[in-house]
């Protein structure tokens, strides 16, 4: 089970870190065997949206040869749908079997042309901006199409990294992160 | 409106950024004047329980002259109120007018002597460990002893962080914050 994690200047790091949480949890938490991860970018250091730094482990490779690809929102994607080394960068994460974004992270995996047979979601605010790159936009917590999900807005990220737990490992596995991760809530 | 988030090897991502997120709006969303924020270590570089790297923007200055301190929880904190120089660090904490913990970063407060008088909460696993620290241990999502508040397991930290907001700046900007934040749950 290999994961990447996208990140890029101007995301929101809850985005990105409210789906990470659960997800390594299956390695921290020794719930699952053989799962590892990198956490990728296109440049050496990375900034969030409000400036906080994170050094990626994976830089300027291509993001193939991974299980799951998931990628999180940021105000930057309004500029990165534009950005063709960015755009073509995303690209290579086309034949991933489980491709995931939460918030405006579906523009990306849309402007990459991921998207295009597929309803999906993002942020409320940016549905009209998804509506060209998709078949369907969904006001949907969580869009599970099979081989891509997307969840909606920021928090979202934590009902959907938990969502993909028990997709990967089983609703027992996803109970014992939630309780560690002392998540009372739920969309179920 | 000046705020320190305290981070350390082995603290858990998630409680740093559940708070970092909401409270960090007050600037980015532009709701707050005068908002701004230090993110605060005593090495130059951290790396979370799961090994994601973060770079503070100051390192090994006391935590003096902030309005607000906040310290997220992880499994390092076992071994850092046993460590005496870390715990000199967050005792410089002592005179802030409004100090906050969320998951095991309570320990951490409590080993610098900050939670004495105060009723305080914890990650259910550690209440424990806690009680030598506080005068009470509370089984409540967030605890609010005035210059005090402390949220219990690591997505209290979410819960926590639009309460400061509130507390800080009044109910209709944690709305506002909430809503962008597409967080339809909370406490109250």
């Amino acid at each position: 089970m290999r994961m990447a994690f996208v990140i890029y200047d101007g995301m929101t790091a809850l985005d990105f870190i409210g789906a990470y949480d659960p997800l390594t949890r299956l390695h921290t938490m020794r719930l699952l065997p053989g799962v590892a991860w990198n956490v990728c970018a296109t440049t050496a250091t990375v900034r969030d949206g409000a400036g906080l730094q994170f050094v990626p482990d994976t830089v300027g490779q291509p993001l193939t040869g991974y299980d799951l690809v998931y990628v999180p929102g940021g105000f930057s994607t309004r500029n990165l749908v534009n950005d063709a080394a960015f755009v073509e960068w995303i690209k290579t994460a086309a034949e991933t079997p489980l491709l995931a974004s939460v918030c405006t992270g579906s523009l990306l995996l849309g402007a990459a042309g991921l998207l295009k047979d597929v309803r999906a979601t993002t942020h409320p605010s940016a549905y009209e901006d998804l509506r060209p790159f998709c078949r369907e936009v969904m006001d949907q917590r969580i869009v599970d199409e099979g081989r891509i999900v997307t969840g909606r807005g920021v928090t979202s990220a934590i009902d959907l990294g938990l969502y993909l737990v028990e997709k990967l490992a089983g609703s027992q596995i996803r109970q014992r992160i939630q309780v560690q991760m002392d998540y009372p809530y739920g969309i179920e």
